[in-house]
C-alpha cells in the first residue's frame, strides 16, 4: 500500500487565493457527497471499513511515527510543555492502541437503521421512525493525534462523514493517520473524502466551521475549556460538548460512613484531571463521620477548600472563597462545604452545578430517589463514583464526548448520539379527507 | 374567578427603564423557577392543570370575546387583510375548540418519566435513561390567538415553562387568553410564571430572547416564512422549526394509475396552504399515464409549470422557470417535471426538496425501499399523500410543529419532542478502578 499519496491528493490542498468560507464548503460538499455513500452501506460494511483502516494504521506505523516525531521536534522548540508534549507524542504502544481501538469501534453495534418506534394509524398507514447518519460532523480539537482515528471512527461506524481540524502541533501526525486511515476506506471503495483533515492551520477556517450552517450539521470540540468555549461562543451550527465539569458529591445524613469515605475519595482522588471528577463535597450536617471523610481526603494529598461550618472539621481546610462553588479544579483540590439537609444540598448543586454529573451517598431510597428525579444534570448517581460518568463505564463502547447541553443527547455521547431519525410512512394510496 | 387580575398583576408589568435583554432575562428566571415546580409534577397533576385551564378559558369567555373584538376593530382601523383578520377573529365556536384543545393535550400521555432505556453493568451500578422535560420553551407567533393556548399546553403537559411572544394584532386576546390559562393553573396551586407573555410589543425583544442562551432552552417560531427565517437567522438558542415545506411526489414507473392520480390531487388540491402540500410532481418518462395525473390537476383548478418534457403532456402547462424547483407556492401552482427512473427522481429530491415531506407513488417494494432509505427528509412516504404530514394524522395528538433540522426532533413534534433526557445511575459504593 502506498499510504502516503492517495489519500493526501488533490481534495485536500487549498487553492491559494481560497477564501476560509470557500475552503470549508468545498470540503463540505466533498464530505457530504461521500456520506451519501456511507449513508448507504451495511453494518457489514461500515465494520469491514473500519476494520480496513485499522489494518492501514497499522501497516503505516512507519509514517505514522516519523511523522510524529517531526511534531515533536518541533513542539519540543516551540517549547511546549512536557504534558502537552506527553499528549503529542505516539509512540508504537500507543499507535498499536489507536488502531485496536478503530477495530473496537467497528465491534460495536451500528445504530443506523434501528427502529424507533412503529405504529399503524386505523387508516392503514404503517409510520415507522428510523435512525439514520447526522451527516456532515466537524471535530476541531488540540494536540492529542488519537481525536483522528477515534472521532473518525465513531462518526465512520454511525454513517457520518468526519470534517477534521486538529491542532497545530499535531499536523503532521494528523495527516498522516488521516492519510491511512482513508486508504483504508479506499481498499474497500470507500470515498477518501469520508475523513478529511483541514489542509490548513489558518485560525479563521475554525470560525468558517463554526458558521458553517446547513454544510456542517454538528461540531464536537475535543479539548480545553478555551478551546469549548470559543466554539460555543461563535457557532452558529449545532455543537455537542461541556464545558465545565463542576461535579458534586453530596453526603447526605443517612450515608454509610465507609461508602462515604470510599466514594469522596474515588470521586476525587483516581484521576483529578478528568471532567467526572468530584469538585465539591456537600456534607450534611447530620452526617456523623464527615470528620473521617475530610480527613481521608486531606491524607490522601487533597487540598481542601471549606466554609465555617466544613473548616469546623478539621484545622487544615483552608477558607473557601465564593468562586470557589464555581470552580473546576482539575487537580487535587476540593471545594466542601455542610449543608443543612436534602434540599439545602440541591439548591447548592441547583445554583452552581455545570449539570454534569452529579451524585448523593444515601442508604435512604426517598431521598435517594428524590435527588435522582429533582437534580437537573445530565449524569445524577446515587451511592457511585461521579468518575463512571464515561461512555466506555456506561457500556457505549466509547465516546465522542460527554454533553451537558439540553438537546439532542446529554452525558457520555457514543454512536446513537451520532444519529438522528427520519419518519417513514408506507401507504396503499391512502389520501387525507 | 376574577380571571383579569391576579394573573396579568406585577410579574408581567415592565419597569420602564428595563432593558430588552433585562426583562427578558427577568422573565426567563420567573419562567424557570416555575418550571422546577412543573418538574416534580406527576402525569394526573399535569393533566388536572390542563382540564382546570380548559375550565377557565371557558369560564373567562365573555372577557376574551371583548378582547378579541378590541384586536379586531384596530385590526380594520389598521387595514390588516380579510385573511389576516380571519386569523385573528375568534368567536364562541372558536373558544370552544381552543378549551376543548386544551382539554385534548391533557389526554395524552406523559411523556415525562417514561425510561428510554435500563441497563445493569457488570459491576453492578443500574443505569437508566429517563425523560424530562427541556426546561423554559420561549414560543415567538404572529396573529393566531389560539397558539397562545395550545403551545401552553403542549409545553406543560410535558413539564416546561412557556414564554409567550404573540403578534401585536393579538396583543389583548393573548393576554385574556394567557390571564384564563393561568387562573387555572393557579386554582390547583401551579405558579402562573408557568405560562408567561412578554407584556411589551417592542421587537428588541424578539431579538433578546433568541439571544439568551441559557435562559431559553429552545425557540419555537410559529408563523409565516419571514418569520421563520429570521428566527433561524438570528437566534443563538436552538430553534425547532422548518422554514419551508417543499414537497415532492414522485410517480415511478410502476405506479398504479389510479392511485398515482388520487395521490397527486390530495396531495396538490386538498388544503393548498399548508406545509405538507406537493410543490413538485415528479413523472417517470416510463409511467404510462402521466397524461391522466396531469389533466385531472389542471382540471381541478391547479395552475401547472413544467419543464419540457412535461409540456408536450398538456399544451395548458406553462413553462417553468429554474425558480419554481425551489418554490413553495402554498396555492393551487404546482411545478411538473418529466424523470428518467428513481435515481434521477432521488437526484432532483436532493437538490430541491427542503427535507421536509417527499413521497413516491409505486407498487415496486424495491423501488419504495430505496426511495424510504435513500431519500434525506424529515419524512418519507410510500403511496400516501404528502398532506398526511402532521403530528394528528400520526397520532402525536397534536403537534408544537414540524422540523426540518437534521438533530434532536424532526417531522412532526409533539410531546416527546419537548422532552429530553438525563442518565439516572443506582450504586451500592462503586468505585472506578
Amino acid at each position: 500500500m502506498n499510504l502516503q499519496t492517495t489519500s493526501e491528493a488533490a481534495p485536500m490542498a487549498a487553492a491559494p487565493e481560497e477564501s476560509p468560507e470557500d475552503l470549508v464548503a468545498r470540503l463540505a460538499r466533498d464530505g457530504r457527497a461521500a456520506q451519501r455513500v456511507l449513508a448507504r452501506l451495511s453494518d457489514t460494511e461500515k465494520a469491514d471499513a473500519l476494520r480496513a483502516a485499522a489494518s492501514a494504521l497499522r501497516g503505516a506505523a512507519p509514517a505514522i511515527l516519523e511523522a510524529n516525531a517531526r511534531d515533536v521536534v518541533a513542539g519540543e522548540e516551540k517549547g511546549l510543555t512536557g504534558a502537552m508534549l506527553d499528549r503529542l507524542r505516539l509512540d508504537s504502544a500507543r499507535l498499536v492502541g489507536i488502531a485496536d481501538a478503530v477495530e473496537q469501534v467497528a465491534n460495536l453495534p451500528d445504530p443506523v437503521g434501528q427502529v424507533i418506534e412503529a405504529t399503524e394509524r386505523p387508516n392503514g398507514l404503517k409510520l415507522s421512525r428510523v435512525r439514520i447518519p447526522i451527516g456532515l460532523i466537524g471535530i476541531i480539537y488540540e494536540s492529542r493525534p488519537n481525536v483522528t482515528a477515534d472521532a473518525a471512527a465513531l462518526c465512520l461506524r454511525s454513517g457520518n462523514a468526519v470534517l477534521l481540524r486538529g491542532g497545530s502541533e499535531a499536523l503532521h501526525s494528523n495527516r498522516a493517520i488521516r492519510a491511512a486511515f482513508a486508504t483504508g476506506l479506499e481498499s474497500v471503495g470507500i470515498p477518501a473524502s469520508a475523513i478529511q483533515l483541514v489542509p490548513t492551520q489558518d485560525r479563521a477556517v475554525v470560525g468558517a466551521m463554526l458558521t458553517a450552517a446547513g454544510l456542517i450539521d454538528m461540531i464536537v470540540p475535543r479539548g480545553g475549556k478555551s478551546l469549548v468555549a470559543r466554539v460555543q461562543a461563535d457557532a452558529r451550527v449545532p455543537v455537542l460538548a461541556h464545558l465545565d465539569g463542576i461535579c458534586h458529591t453530596y453526603i447526605h445524613s443517612a450515608a454509610d460512613p465507609e461508602m462515604a469515605k470510599q466514594v469522596a475519595l474515588n470521586a476525587k482522588m483516581r484521576r483529578t484531571g478528568i471532567c467526572g471528577a468530584m469538585e465539591t463535597l456537600l456534607l450534611d450536617t447530620q452526617f456523623p463521620a464527615s470528620r473521617d471523610v475530610v480527613t481521608a481526603l486531606i491524607e490522601s494529598g487533597c487540598e481542601l477548600r471549606g466554609d465555617a461550618r466544613a473548616r469546623s472539621l478539621d484545622s487544615r481546610i483552608l477558607p473557601a472563597g465564593e468562586e470557589d462553588w464555581d470552580t473546576e479544579y482539575l487537580d487535587a483540590v476540593l471545594s466542601v462545604a455542610v449543608v443543612d439537609g436534602l434540599d439545602a444540598a440541591m439548591d447548592h448543586i441547583a445554583a452552581h452545578s455545570s449539570h454534569h454529573t452529579d451524585a448523593i451517598v444515601t442508604a435512604d431510597d426517598a431521598a435517594a430517589e428524590r435527588f435522582l428525579n429533582e437534580v437537573d444534570s445530565a449524569i445524577v448517581m446515587v451511592n457511585a463514583s461521579s468518575q463512571f460518568a464515561d461512555g466506555g463505564e456506561f457500556g457505549l463502547g466509547a465516546e465522542i464526548g460527554i454533553a451537558t447541553g439540553r438537546l439532542h443527547a446529554r452525558g457520555p455521547v457514543a454512536l446513537e448520539g451520532l444519529t438522528t431519525y427520519k419518519w417513514q410512512v408506507r401507504g396503499s394510496g391512502q389520501t387525507r379527507p
